[in-house]
């Protein structure tokens, strides 16, 4: 968490968030109206905050990761929109699971990079099938959030065997699993191997371009600077 | 900067870093070994912090944004496996222009998105443009970094183009230079109207996928919830 995020929710008067990510932060709701709700109610949690505001109070939105890339930032935005709500909206931006993930792997974003969401929940599998494979076809970087749930096992497989089309199978993949979290499960494997591994809603996976390397444990794209200059 | 960036400073023997960014961080000085250089010096940069680990000390390489999105860490990494380097390398995430823009411009990462640099320094340009059209056509997000340099001022022309074939000439564009530091600059524009704006090497481009709207001044990409659930 970054200072800028801590000062927002001392500034706060109302904290409204997932159980699980307030259950990180408890010396920040001391003393503050705090508004816990379970996994899949963002919809009414977002609500809750944007009328709060409404009402003239100073609410913090938490969200894990990032509230700015896959998270609760849009739904704010799109439901303020919706309600025409006057009310002022700062997002603070967070390390988000591709860059805690990319860290805990090495260096595998070096170069350019698809983030891509296998959840159809939202999105027309066939969308998310187009973009797995103009991704896969231009070597880029993949990094795939929401690559399973109990649910969708099957979108995985077929995103695998898409960038299969492409790649090498000894391309590297890294598979990290609550990234810098007690329960943190990092794996360093290839293309080929991949699914061999466990992969949850917690997961989150990084497929290498035609360049990437895997080096000491750890998986590596590189910029090009052996190309260009004497290392 | 994050809790664990402190961390890691305060933990360090030796600071290396471009002058720039340690001018950001004097009260993380005080009492090191501070080896600071200039713009481009990269190579060295690395060099002397491997040197130095190799040596046996603890050393801190600053870098800005995230060391792991399209900066520094790569860079240890291609050196150390070049020159059989026996050091222990941790890399610490931070905020990325990507998470720090986004946040600026509202929530424009809310969907897939694909970050492209423009800089044919170390990548062959017919690269970067297959990565375009790849992006373009798949309705992509797409994240641009290093738009533009004095050598350099026509990549982003031609980025563009190959936008505007796919997209709509009204398609929102976020343009935010130096992002939280003191000489920042937001811009929400078009695509048709991108390059009136002053864009330099200190600039990061959003531009938004077929169903980004403007709205009071923010980007937003929706993720889908409106279609799915009364907002």
């Amino acid at each position: 968490m970054t200072p800028a995020a801590g000062e927002a929710l001392a500034a706060a008067e109302v904290i409204v968030g997932y159980q699980t990510y307030l259950d990180l932060i408890p010396e920040f709701l001391a003393g503050k109206e705090v508004i816990a709700s379970q996994m899949m109610k963002e919809v009414d949690r977002c609500r809750k905050a944007l009328d709060l505001a409404a009402e003239g109070k100073t609410v913090a939105l938490v969200s894990g990761g990032d509230p700015g890339i896959y998270a609760m930032a849009g739904l704010v935005f799109e439901m303020a929109k919706e309600q025409g709500a006057a009310v002022e909206i700062e997002v603070i931006a967070g390390i988000a699971a591709l860059n805690a993930c990319a860290a805990r792997l090495g260096a595998p974003l070096m170069h350019d990079f698809a983030a891509i969401s296998l959840s159809d929940l939202l999105t027309p599998w066939e969308k998310i099938e187009q973009r797995l494979k103009a991704a896969a076809a231009a070597d880029f970087v993949v990094v795939i959030y929401n690559p399973k749930s109990k649910k969708r096992a099957e979108h995985i497989v077929k995103a695998r065997a898409i960038l299969l089309a492409h790649r090498a199978p000894e391309t590297p993949v890294g598979i990290v699993t609550a990234a810098t979290r007690e329960n943190e499960r990092i794996v360093l494997t290839t293309l080929e191997k991949m699914l061999e591994s466990t992969i949850d809603m917690q997961t989150t996976i990084i497929i290498g371009n035609s360049t990437t390397f895997a080096w000491q444990g750890f998986m590596v794209t590189p910029r090009g600077y052996a190309a260009k200059y004497a290392l």
